[in-house]
């Protein structure tokens, strides 16, 4: 039983990290929610200190040992077998990088972060190609330390997406393109009225926040152990399965934000928020993927917040809080308005089914960014060509094009296709679930989501980390991440509104 | 130059306890602000383990290590001088108590204070003794292994107040008895009406709020280092001298808790946020002991928010915010509303001549408790006895009684007359500064508090820690701590109110 005191060690090692980091997003979500601005340079120091005793943990020689001792011990089946190898994963994500990159990395992208947001500001390409080209060199290098068999990018992905590789990238987005964009086509040559009249007014926010509270209670949120506060840039983060904590941000002339981005975080909550009670304080307790999370935030704002049966329940509730903005407008109207494809240029504005083509275009120039068969200074150009290709428009100025993403400046490489992926897991999920239980489509008719949410709890939320992503998948969906659903979803869905 | 660079390492080891420091306190805030009732239990593990982590280096053999190897290396009047010094004290108080009988107190005083929420509930006090009886023995222990010379109190009240003696308080406490306890018996004669009236009605809570915050931004709180909040216990928290946290709490039938409260939390944010920014990350960075914090608090209270002065100023714009509650109050009665004399059994709702009487029972209290001259069983009976005879009344039973506190229970003895050495230099801080700048009285008169901000920033909120209670009372007034000044202040006050 010797391995029964390593174990035990290890247990109360990885609760000292979780209890850090959790304190480290405490501070962070203050400092994002309420922190007084002159608050800045001390926060900074104590977010410092906490990211160091968390490293030095996270990387620590007597880790490594409880580790080593415990290799091959547990069966793997089991919590604790999953927990050993999580940990190992983390430590051996943690090491792989030398220091020496990890601070250059660091500054690097602290130096670079204030050059984005000025260059973003006067669309500024040239001042900001020259960092970006460091920022290259920077993830070749770490693709090399983490090691790669094939491709640099299956190295960079890795980290968020564990088990994927750029061929299951390419292999998705060949079939997302070969699916919608004929579709795409079809509806773009119907462009006439602009469909989202209706969600443009005057929309009070205490009433917006109201009716968001009300709805993600009812999905199934619980606020007991879970609070919404507001935020320039919504978030979702938790201190543990017993404190989520949503942001918001409301615009009080546009209906839509923060009534889906509500719901998109009230779905990354809910994900956290089922993560097995005995989790906690371990690495297990958290989502499994990027991608994942991105699925479960994903599947309430669309696959229900942006459905017809959902709005044939809650339609009329919101049309009593915004009477006069809404009255006159009928539900099919409304449920146009919610659904209205429109080739557009930001990236975090695309509605559904333009959306993954944004993520497409970015996949594509960070590829022949790390092959290097793309330079910096072109990305511009070969970006607005992809855009007018794609969605058959073209960017007036590079702030609406190229530099309209904090993403690579803050050094993430090989991230925008976990939103596309969470976009194809949502729809999986959302169909396995209907599967197992078809009454699903008429209780959210009925404002009734407890049988969906208890399907996504069993089946996904409870496990938190203890699965790798395409074991979870297939685990709970009963086949491998396929687009074919997602591809179907969005024929039908598409063809009905714009009746193809 | 050897003692460079252990000065360097000493400041690199308690910035980053301070930063810890920082995180609890931050995570303290938000569990008594913020937090869903769920994260209780999470939240209790994670500041277990910040408190652990600071606890290990705030007694490690490192510090003692460079503490010794910095021993008369440095000029005592310096601030680097004031740094070794006042990090061997607190190492000093962190490591004298045995790590046995620390995690008896932590255990006991966890335990007891479910009991004394209890107790005080049903006025059960006979269910609570037992509890207070272990708690007066650890209280003994702790008293012996810090060490005293003449009393235990000397030992526990040493902690909060450093170079405080028992002889001090008790001499402090006579002359107030003999000071004060006429003029409240003169003042109990009278009695008749309730004069506190005008302060019961119906008061929006958010133009309080209003209210409160314009005459803390007049007083010099800096709203661009701090903030207010909403908390059932209102306290003042702070994460550095940028970051500071005020909390309140707003009763919507009765104006003066708020009202007072806001600029009691004020004093103690405004001292925090004047300490010197080149303390930042130090053990000086902080107010120099629970009186002097206290004073500051008060300060701001009474000396400012209960005179005469202020109101001539601020009455009528709270009378436009409170037209029909207040408009046919005239400033004077509504003068004598907030300063209304009145026995009553609950400290914390004491008025400010009857208060010190309050904490001198406690004293007295304590004083038998640790001797051994009272026993548990019997503290109602003498507390209800001293109660008759400071203030004419007594309280039907133990909740309104000697349940009332939750000091007790939390282990914190030797504390209540901090309060009342606060009210005492509270006054004679105002008085010098009113020497320094006679204008002040007139200022108030006009709203401008900026001569007087200046001069407690100058005297006592820029030094944080940096100088003994004692030597900073001196160097601030010019006198030691003295009781006459705040007995003159009393008379005169109280004397015009009461046409004596």
């Amino acid at each position: 039983m010797a391995h029964t005191a390593a174990l035990n060690t290890l247990k109360a090692l990885l609760a000292t990290i979780s209890d850090l980091r959790a304190a480290k997003s405490v501070l962070s979500w203050d400092q994002q929610t309420y922190m007084p601005t002159g608050g800045i340079g001390t926060r900074a120091n104590q977010m410092g200190t906490l990211s160091r005793l968390v490293h030095e943990r996270s990387t620590s020689a007597e880790l490594r040992s409880l580790l080593d001792q415990l290799d091959g011990q547990l069966d793997p089946e089991t919590d604790d077998g999953a927990l050993v190898r999580i940990a190992r994963r983390d430590l051996e994500h943690a090491t792989k990088l030398s220091a020496d990159l990890v601070e250059r990395m660091s500054h690097t992208t602290a130096m670079v972060d204030a050059v984005w947001v000025q260059a973003r500001l006067t669309g500024d390409w040239p001042l900001f190609a020259p960092h970006l080209r460091a920022i290259v060199e920077l993830q070749r290098e770490i693709a090399e330390q983490y090691g790669y068999t094939t491709h640099p990018f299956d190295a960079l992905i890795n980290v968020d997406e564990p088990g994927t590789t750029k061929a299951q990238i390419e292999q998705m987005y060949a079939e997302l393109k070969v699916g919608t964009l004929p579709l795409m086509k079809a509806i773009g040559q119907q462009q006439g009225e602009d469909r989202t009249r209706p969600l443009h007014g005057r929309f009070d926010e205490a009433r917006q926040e109201q009716f968001g509270m009300e709805v993600i209670k009812r999905f199934g949120f619980d606020w007991h152990r879970g609070r919404q506060d507001r935020a320039v840039h919504p978030f979702c983060t938790n201190f543990s399965m017993n404190d989520v904590r949503l942001t918001t941000r409301f615009d009080p002339t546009w209906l839509a934000p923060a009534m889906f981005g509500t719901m998109h975080e009230a779905g990354h909550g809910m994900y956290e928020q089922g993560v097995a009670q005995h989790f906690t304080r371990s690495p297990l307790a958290a989502g499994c993927s990027m991608g994942l999370h991105e699925s479960q935030s994903r599947l309430w704002e669309n696959l229900v917040g942006r459905s017809r049966p959902f709005w044939e329940y809650f339609y009329a509730p919101l049309q009593n809080l915004f009477p006069e903005q809404l009255q006159a407008v009928d539900l099919d109207t409304f449920y146009r308005a919610i659904n209205s494809v429109q080739p557009s240029f930001i990236r975090v504005e695309a509605d559904e089914l333009t959306y993954n083509l944004h993520t497409l275009l970015r996949f594509e120039v960070e590829l022949g960014l790390l092959e290097g068969t793309l330079a910096v200074e072109d990305v511009p150009a070969v970006w607005n060509a992809k855009v007018a290709e794609y969605l058959g428009i073209t960017p007036p100025n590079d702030t609406l094009g190229a530099l309209q993403d904090v993403h690579w400046s803050a050094g993430l490489f090989a991230y925008f296709p976990t939103y596309t992926i969470g976009n194809v897991l949502a729809v999986q999920f959302f169909d396995a679930a209907v599967a197992a239980s078809p009454a699903i489509p008429e209780q959210i008719r009925q404002g009734e989501f407890g049988t969906l949410h208890g399907w996504l709890n069993e089946n996904i939320y409870q496990h938190g980390r203890k699965y790798d992503p395409n074991d979870l998948v297939l685990r709970a969906s009963g086949r491998p991440m396929e687009t074919a659903p997602y591809i179907n979803y969005l024929k039908t869905k598409y063809g009905q509104l714009y009746k193809l």
